[in-house]
Protein backbone atom coordinates (compact mmCIF):
# COMPACT_ATOMS: atom_id res chain seq x y z
CA UNK A 1 0.00 0.00 0.00
CA UNK A 2 1.26 3.49 -0.87
CA UNK A 3 0.55 7.03 0.88
CA UNK A 4 -1.33 7.70 -1.69
CA UNK A 5 -3.64 5.10 -1.41
CA UNK A 6 -4.80 6.76 1.81
CA UNK A 7 -6.01 9.57 -0.24
CA UNK A 8 -9.83 10.05 -0.42
CA UNK A 9 -12.04 10.78 2.54
CA UNK A 10 -13.46 7.18 3.13
CA UNK A 11 -15.86 6.05 5.97
CA UNK A 12 -16.98 2.96 6.86
CA UNK A 13 -20.88 2.23 5.77
CA UNK A 14 -22.75 -0.15 4.39
CA UNK A 15 -23.60 0.90 1.14
CA UNK A 16 -27.76 0.51 -0.44
CA UNK A 17 -28.58 -3.04 -1.25
CA UNK A 18 -25.65 -4.62 0.42
CA UNK A 19 -24.86 -6.15 3.37
CA UNK A 20 -21.36 -5.54 4.84
CA UNK A 21 -20.03 -2.48 5.89
CA UNK A 22 -17.44 -0.70 2.63
CA UNK A 23 -15.34 1.66 2.66
CA UNK A 24 -17.10 4.55 1.17
CA UNK A 25 -15.59 8.01 -0.25
CA UNK A 26 -17.93 10.41 1.83
CA UNK A 27 -17.15 13.42 -1.07
CA UNK A 28 -17.72 11.30 -4.33
CA UNK A 29 -19.38 8.22 -2.96
CA UNK A 30 -17.32 6.02 -4.17
CA UNK A 31 -16.94 2.69 -3.06
CA UNK A 32 -13.55 0.80 -2.45
CA UNK A 33 -14.38 -2.73 -2.15
CA UNK A 34 -11.45 -4.61 -0.09
CA UNK A 35 -11.15 -8.72 -1.13
CA UNK A 36 -7.97 -10.79 -0.48
CA UNK A 37 -5.52 -10.31 -3.68
CA UNK A 38 -3.42 -13.43 -5.06
CA UNK A 39 -0.08 -13.90 -5.06
CA UNK A 40 1.51 -16.13 -7.30
CA UNK A 41 4.99 -17.45 -6.74
CA UNK A 42 7.13 -21.02 -7.32
CA UNK A 43 8.90 -23.53 -5.80
CA UNK A 44 11.63 -23.72 -8.54
CA UNK A 45 13.30 -27.26 -7.69
CA UNK A 46 16.61 -27.75 -9.53
CA UNK A 47 18.60 -31.24 -8.71
CA UNK A 48 16.24 -31.75 -5.72
CA UNK A 49 17.23 -27.57 -4.51
CA UNK A 50 15.14 -25.16 -4.28
CA UNK A 51 15.97 -21.31 -5.71
CA UNK A 52 15.69 -18.63 -3.12
CA UNK A 53 15.72 -14.64 -3.76
CA UNK A 54 17.69 -12.46 -0.82
CA UNK A 55 15.32 -9.60 -1.14
CA UNK A 56 16.31 -5.80 -2.15
CA UNK A 57 13.39 -4.14 -1.13
CA UNK A 58 11.02 -4.18 1.56
CA UNK A 59 9.03 -5.82 3.60
CA UNK A 60 11.72 -8.06 4.90
CA UNK A 61 14.63 -6.63 3.08
CA UNK A 62 17.70 -8.90 2.79
CA UNK A 63 15.88 -12.25 3.76
CA UNK A 64 15.42 -15.43 1.30
CA UNK A 65 11.85 -15.59 0.28
CA UNK A 66 10.59 -17.88 -3.16
CA UNK A 67 10.08 -15.94 -5.93
CA UNK A 68 6.59 -14.65 -5.74
CA UNK A 69 4.21 -11.53 -6.07
CA UNK A 70 0.96 -9.96 -6.91
CA UNK A 71 -0.78 -10.95 -9.63
CA UNK A 72 -1.52 -8.04 -11.93
CA UNK A 73 -5.09 -7.70 -14.39
CA UNK A 74 -4.75 -9.61 -17.27
CA UNK A 75 -2.48 -12.50 -16.64
CA UNK A 76 -3.14 -16.18 -15.24
CA UNK A 77 -1.98 -17.39 -12.11
CA UNK A 78 0.76 -18.86 -14.29
CA UNK A 79 1.43 -16.26 -16.03
CA UNK A 80 2.49 -14.59 -12.89
CA UNK A 81 4.70 -16.87 -11.36
CA UNK A 82 6.78 -17.09 -14.40
CA UNK A 83 6.49 -13.44 -14.59
CA UNK A 84 7.95 -12.76 -10.93
CA UNK A 85 10.56 -15.41 -11.48
CA UNK A 86 11.80 -13.70 -14.30
CA UNK A 87 11.47 -10.36 -12.56
CA UNK A 88 13.32 -11.61 -9.28
CA UNK A 89 15.57 -13.69 -10.57
CA UNK A 90 16.13 -13.74 -14.31
CA UNK A 91 14.45 -17.02 -14.29
CA UNK A 92 12.30 -18.71 -17.26
CA UNK A 93 10.40 -21.32 -15.40
CA UNK A 94 8.29 -24.17 -16.78
CA UNK A 95 4.93 -24.80 -14.52
CA UNK A 96 4.10 -28.21 -13.39
CA UNK A 97 1.83 -28.28 -11.12
CA UNK A 98 -0.28 -26.26 -8.35
CA UNK A 99 1.43 -27.20 -4.93
CA UNK A 100 -0.07 -24.98 -2.28
CA UNK A 101 -2.80 -22.45 -1.89
CA UNK A 102 -2.09 -21.09 1.29
CA UNK A 103 -4.63 -17.83 2.90
CA UNK A 104 -3.01 -14.91 4.86
CA UNK A 105 -6.51 -13.61 6.46
CA UNK A 106 -4.33 -10.80 8.28
CA UNK A 107 -3.33 -9.52 5.14
CA UNK A 108 -5.64 -10.76 3.30
CA UNK A 109 -3.94 -13.16 0.48
CA UNK A 110 -4.23 -15.93 -0.66
CA UNK A 111 -1.52 -17.71 -2.33
CA UNK A 112 -1.08 -19.95 -5.73
CA UNK A 113 2.75 -21.68 -5.13
CA UNK A 114 3.34 -23.89 -7.89
CA UNK A 115 5.92 -26.58 -8.83
CA UNK A 116 8.25 -25.97 -11.35
CA UNK A 117 11.61 -25.93 -12.97
CA UNK A 118 13.59 -23.81 -15.09
CA UNK A 119 13.66 -24.08 -18.92
CA UNK A 120 16.60 -22.96 -19.25
CA UNK A 121 20.33 -23.28 -16.80
CA UNK A 122 20.47 -19.32 -16.01
CA UNK A 123 19.16 -17.27 -12.85
CA UNK A 124 20.30 -13.90 -11.90
CA UNK A 125 19.57 -11.18 -9.18
CA UNK A 126 16.76 -8.80 -11.38
CA UNK A 127 16.04 -5.42 -9.51
CA UNK A 128 14.52 -6.51 -6.57
CA UNK A 129 16.57 -9.13 -5.48
CA UNK A 130 20.17 -8.82 -4.00
CA UNK A 131 21.47 -12.08 -4.63
CA UNK A 132 19.30 -15.34 -5.85
CA UNK A 133 20.53 -19.32 -5.47
CA UNK A 134 19.65 -22.59 -5.30
CA UNK A 135 19.77 -24.63 -1.58
CA UNK A 136 20.03 -27.70 -0.93
CA UNK A 137 17.19 -28.49 1.46
CA UNK A 138 19.73 -29.34 4.21
CA UNK A 139 21.07 -26.05 3.81
CA UNK A 140 17.96 -23.76 3.77
CA UNK A 141 18.78 -20.70 5.80
CA UNK A 142 15.38 -21.38 7.60
CA UNK A 143 16.46 -18.25 10.66
CA UNK A 144 17.02 -15.80 7.17
CA UNK A 145 13.33 -16.45 5.22
CA UNK A 146 11.17 -13.68 4.68
CA UNK A 147 7.91 -15.11 5.73
CA UNK A 148 6.06 -18.12 7.23
CA UNK A 149 4.51 -19.49 3.69
CA UNK A 150 8.40 -19.38 2.37
CA UNK A 151 8.91 -21.98 5.62
CA UNK A 152 5.83 -23.43 5.30
CA UNK A 153 5.97 -24.36 1.38
CA UNK A 154 9.78 -25.35 1.98
CA UNK A 155 9.28 -27.21 5.08
CA UNK A 156 6.02 -28.84 2.61
CA UNK A 157 8.06 -29.64 -0.16
CA UNK A 158 10.81 -31.53 2.10
CA UNK A 159 8.44 -33.69 3.56
CA UNK A 160 7.15 -35.48 0.29
CA UNK A 161 10.76 -36.81 0.50
CA UNK A 162 10.62 -37.32 -3.15
CA UNK A 163 6.87 -38.71 -3.28
CA UNK A 164 5.84 -37.04 -6.87
CA UNK A 165 1.88 -38.05 -5.80
CA UNK A 166 0.29 -35.52 -3.37
CA UNK A 167 -2.49 -33.33 -2.80
CA UNK A 168 -1.38 -29.80 -2.57
CA UNK A 169 -1.06 -28.61 0.70
CA UNK A 170 -2.65 -25.21 2.28
CA UNK A 171 -1.62 -23.50 5.70
CA UNK A 172 -0.43 -25.86 8.27
CA UNK A 173 -2.28 -26.89 10.79
CA UNK A 174 -3.56 -23.69 12.98
CA UNK A 175 -0.68 -21.41 11.10
CA UNK A 176 -2.22 -18.48 9.82
CA UNK A 177 1.10 -16.65 8.77
CA UNK A 178 1.58 -14.19 11.65
CA UNK A 179 5.27 -14.29 12.25
CA UNK A 180 5.57 -17.06 15.72
CA UNK B 1 -19.35 -3.94 -9.88
CA UNK B 2 -21.87 -1.17 -8.62
CA UNK B 3 -23.05 1.72 -10.48
CA UNK B 4 -21.34 3.37 -7.41
CA UNK B 5 -18.26 1.52 -8.55
CA UNK B 6 -18.28 4.09 -10.98
CA UNK B 7 -18.10 7.45 -9.29
CA UNK B 8 -14.66 9.47 -9.06
CA UNK B 9 -12.78 11.03 -11.69
CA UNK B 10 -10.18 8.56 -12.52
CA UNK B 11 -7.37 8.66 -15.29
CA UNK B 12 -5.17 6.14 -16.37
CA UNK B 13 -1.65 7.30 -15.81
CA UNK B 14 1.34 5.68 -14.02
CA UNK B 15 1.85 6.85 -10.63
CA UNK B 16 5.53 8.36 -9.29
CA UNK B 17 7.74 5.09 -8.62
CA UNK B 18 5.49 2.45 -10.20
CA UNK B 19 6.01 0.43 -13.70
CA UNK B 20 2.64 0.58 -14.99
CA UNK B 21 -0.80 2.51 -15.56
CA UNK B 22 -3.05 2.83 -12.86
CA UNK B 23 -6.42 4.30 -12.65
CA UNK B 24 -5.64 7.81 -10.41
CA UNK B 25 -8.49 9.85 -9.19
CA UNK B 26 -7.72 13.25 -10.66
CA UNK B 27 -8.92 14.81 -8.59
CA UNK B 28 -7.63 13.74 -4.62
CA UNK B 29 -4.68 11.24 -6.32
CA UNK B 30 -6.42 8.43 -4.86
CA UNK B 31 -5.14 5.10 -6.71
CA UNK B 32 -7.40 2.01 -7.46
CA UNK B 33 -4.86 -0.48 -7.73
CA UNK B 34 -6.91 -3.20 -9.54
CA UNK B 35 -6.08 -7.06 -8.92
CA UNK B 36 -7.52 -9.92 -9.78
CA UNK B 37 -10.19 -11.24 -7.13
CA UNK B 38 -10.22 -14.90 -5.81
CA UNK B 39 -13.62 -16.93 -6.15
CA UNK B 40 -13.87 -19.83 -3.66
CA UNK B 41 -15.85 -22.40 -4.49
CA UNK B 42 -16.82 -26.04 -4.05
CA UNK B 43 -17.60 -29.43 -6.04
CA UNK B 44 -19.53 -30.86 -3.47
CA UNK B 45 -20.28 -34.98 -3.73
CA UNK B 46 -22.38 -37.24 -2.34
CA UNK B 47 -22.79 -40.86 -3.37
CA UNK B 48 -21.11 -39.65 -6.89
CA UNK B 49 -23.30 -36.72 -7.73
CA UNK B 50 -22.08 -33.09 -7.64
CA UNK B 51 -24.36 -30.45 -5.96
CA UNK B 52 -26.00 -27.59 -8.44
CA UNK B 53 -27.59 -24.00 -7.14
CA UNK B 54 -30.08 -22.82 -9.97
CA UNK B 55 -29.15 -18.91 -9.86
CA UNK B 56 -31.44 -16.61 -8.62
CA UNK B 57 -29.22 -13.48 -9.46
CA UNK B 58 -28.06 -12.30 -12.23
CA UNK B 59 -25.73 -12.65 -14.01
CA UNK B 60 -27.17 -15.96 -15.67
CA UNK B 61 -30.44 -16.21 -13.60
CA UNK B 62 -31.79 -19.34 -13.91
CA UNK B 63 -28.62 -22.05 -15.02
CA UNK B 64 -26.78 -23.84 -12.51
CA UNK B 65 -23.91 -23.00 -11.13
CA UNK B 66 -21.27 -24.90 -8.36
CA UNK B 67 -21.53 -23.18 -4.93
CA UNK B 68 -18.94 -20.11 -5.38
CA UNK B 69 -17.94 -16.72 -4.90
CA UNK B 70 -16.00 -13.62 -3.72
CA UNK B 71 -14.28 -14.29 -0.75
CA UNK B 72 -14.46 -11.63 1.28
CA UNK B 73 -11.73 -10.30 3.62
CA UNK B 74 -10.61 -11.84 6.65
CA UNK B 75 -11.00 -15.33 5.33
CA UNK B 76 -9.72 -17.87 4.28
CA UNK B 77 -10.14 -19.81 0.96
CA UNK B 78 -11.97 -22.64 2.89
CA UNK B 79 -14.14 -20.35 5.06
CA UNK B 80 -14.67 -18.29 2.02
CA UNK B 81 -15.66 -21.86 0.41
CA UNK B 82 -17.89 -23.03 3.42
CA UNK B 83 -19.73 -19.70 3.53
CA UNK B 84 -20.96 -19.62 0.09
CA UNK B 85 -22.06 -23.10 -0.35
CA UNK B 86 -23.94 -22.26 3.45
CA UNK B 87 -25.67 -19.00 1.81
CA UNK B 88 -26.32 -20.51 -1.80
CA UNK B 89 -27.64 -24.22 -0.34
CA UNK B 90 -27.71 -23.91 3.37
CA UNK B 91 -24.76 -26.87 3.14
CA UNK B 92 -22.77 -27.64 5.61
CA UNK B 93 -19.44 -28.22 4.29
CA UNK B 94 -16.09 -30.50 4.75
CA UNK B 95 -13.29 -28.96 2.57
CA UNK B 96 -11.21 -32.50 1.29
CA UNK B 97 -8.91 -30.41 -1.01
CA UNK B 98 -7.69 -28.26 -3.69
CA UNK B 99 -9.47 -29.57 -6.80
CA UNK B 100 -8.72 -26.66 -9.86
CA UNK B 101 -7.14 -23.26 -9.84
CA UNK B 102 -8.51 -21.63 -12.77
CA UNK B 103 -7.70 -18.15 -14.30
CA UNK B 104 -10.23 -16.16 -15.90
CA UNK B 105 -8.17 -13.11 -17.05
CA UNK B 106 -11.08 -11.20 -19.06
CA UNK B 107 -12.97 -11.22 -15.62
CA UNK B 108 -9.57 -11.33 -13.36
CA UNK B 109 -10.64 -13.62 -11.33
CA UNK B 110 -8.80 -16.33 -10.10
CA UNK B 111 -11.22 -19.59 -9.00
CA UNK B 112 -9.52 -21.73 -6.37
CA UNK B 113 -12.64 -24.87 -6.58
CA UNK B 114 -12.47 -27.43 -3.53
CA UNK B 115 -13.56 -31.13 -3.84
CA UNK B 116 -15.59 -31.42 -0.73
CA UNK B 117 -18.66 -33.42 0.73
CA UNK B 118 -21.71 -32.31 3.38
CA UNK B 119 -20.86 -32.25 7.03
CA UNK B 120 -25.09 -32.49 7.72
CA UNK B 121 -27.70 -34.18 5.08
CA UNK B 122 -29.17 -31.11 4.18
CA UNK B 123 -29.41 -28.87 1.00
CA UNK B 124 -31.81 -26.21 0.52
CA UNK B 125 -32.10 -22.71 -1.72
CA UNK B 126 -30.46 -19.90 -0.26
CA UNK B 127 -31.52 -16.28 -1.02
CA UNK B 128 -29.14 -16.66 -4.26
CA UNK B 129 -30.42 -19.81 -5.28
CA UNK B 130 -34.06 -21.27 -7.35
CA UNK B 131 -33.23 -24.63 -6.27
CA UNK B 132 -29.97 -26.79 -5.47
CA UNK B 133 -30.23 -30.35 -6.23
CA UNK B 134 -27.30 -32.89 -6.87
CA UNK B 135 -26.93 -34.48 -10.13
CA UNK B 136 -25.84 -37.51 -11.06
CA UNK B 137 -22.54 -37.20 -13.42
CA UNK B 138 -24.81 -38.70 -16.53
CA UNK B 139 -27.83 -36.03 -15.57
CA UNK B 140 -25.61 -32.89 -15.26
CA UNK B 141 -27.66 -30.54 -17.08
CA UNK B 142 -24.56 -29.73 -19.77
CA UNK B 143 -27.03 -27.09 -21.62
CA UNK B 144 -27.78 -25.03 -18.41
CA UNK B 145 -24.66 -24.57 -17.13
CA UNK B 146 -23.82 -20.60 -15.80
CA UNK B 147 -20.26 -20.54 -16.58
CA UNK B 148 -17.61 -22.27 -18.72
CA UNK B 149 -15.44 -22.89 -15.14
CA UNK B 150 -18.91 -24.89 -13.73
CA UNK B 151 -18.36 -26.79 -17.18
CA UNK B 152 -14.80 -27.43 -16.51
CA UNK B 153 -15.19 -28.90 -12.79
CA UNK B 154 -17.61 -30.96 -13.30
CA UNK B 155 -15.76 -32.08 -16.93
CA UNK B 156 -12.58 -32.63 -15.31
CA UNK B 157 -14.23 -34.78 -12.09
CA UNK B 158 -15.81 -36.80 -14.41
CA UNK B 159 -12.59 -37.79 -16.72
CA UNK B 160 -11.08 -38.88 -13.11
CA UNK B 161 -13.65 -41.55 -13.43
CA UNK B 162 -13.41 -42.52 -9.28
CA UNK B 163 -9.77 -42.68 -9.28
CA UNK B 164 -8.75 -40.35 -5.75
CA UNK B 165 -4.80 -39.88 -6.87
CA UNK B 166 -4.30 -36.59 -9.51
CA UNK B 167 -3.23 -33.34 -9.21
CA UNK B 168 -4.83 -30.65 -9.29
CA UNK B 169 -6.48 -29.13 -12.83
CA UNK B 170 -6.28 -25.68 -14.44
CA UNK B 171 -7.88 -24.47 -17.27
CA UNK B 172 -7.93 -26.52 -19.73
CA UNK B 173 -6.03 -26.26 -23.31
CA UNK B 174 -6.23 -23.44 -24.68
CA UNK B 175 -9.66 -21.86 -22.91
CA UNK B 176 -9.68 -18.59 -21.12
CA UNK B 177 -13.02 -18.78 -19.51
CA UNK B 178 -15.17 -16.73 -22.73
CA UNK B 179 -18.43 -18.42 -23.74
CA UNK B 180 -17.36 -20.28 -26.64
Amino acid sequence: MTPADDKGNFVRRVPAGDTRERQVCADCGFIRYENPKVVAGSLVIDAGRVLLCRRAIEPRIGFWTLPAGYMELGETAEEAARREAREEAEAELVIERVFAVYSIPRIAQVQVMFLARLAQPHIAPGSESLEVNFFALNDVPWGELAFPSVRWAIGQYRSLDDQTAFIPFSNPDGENGDFA
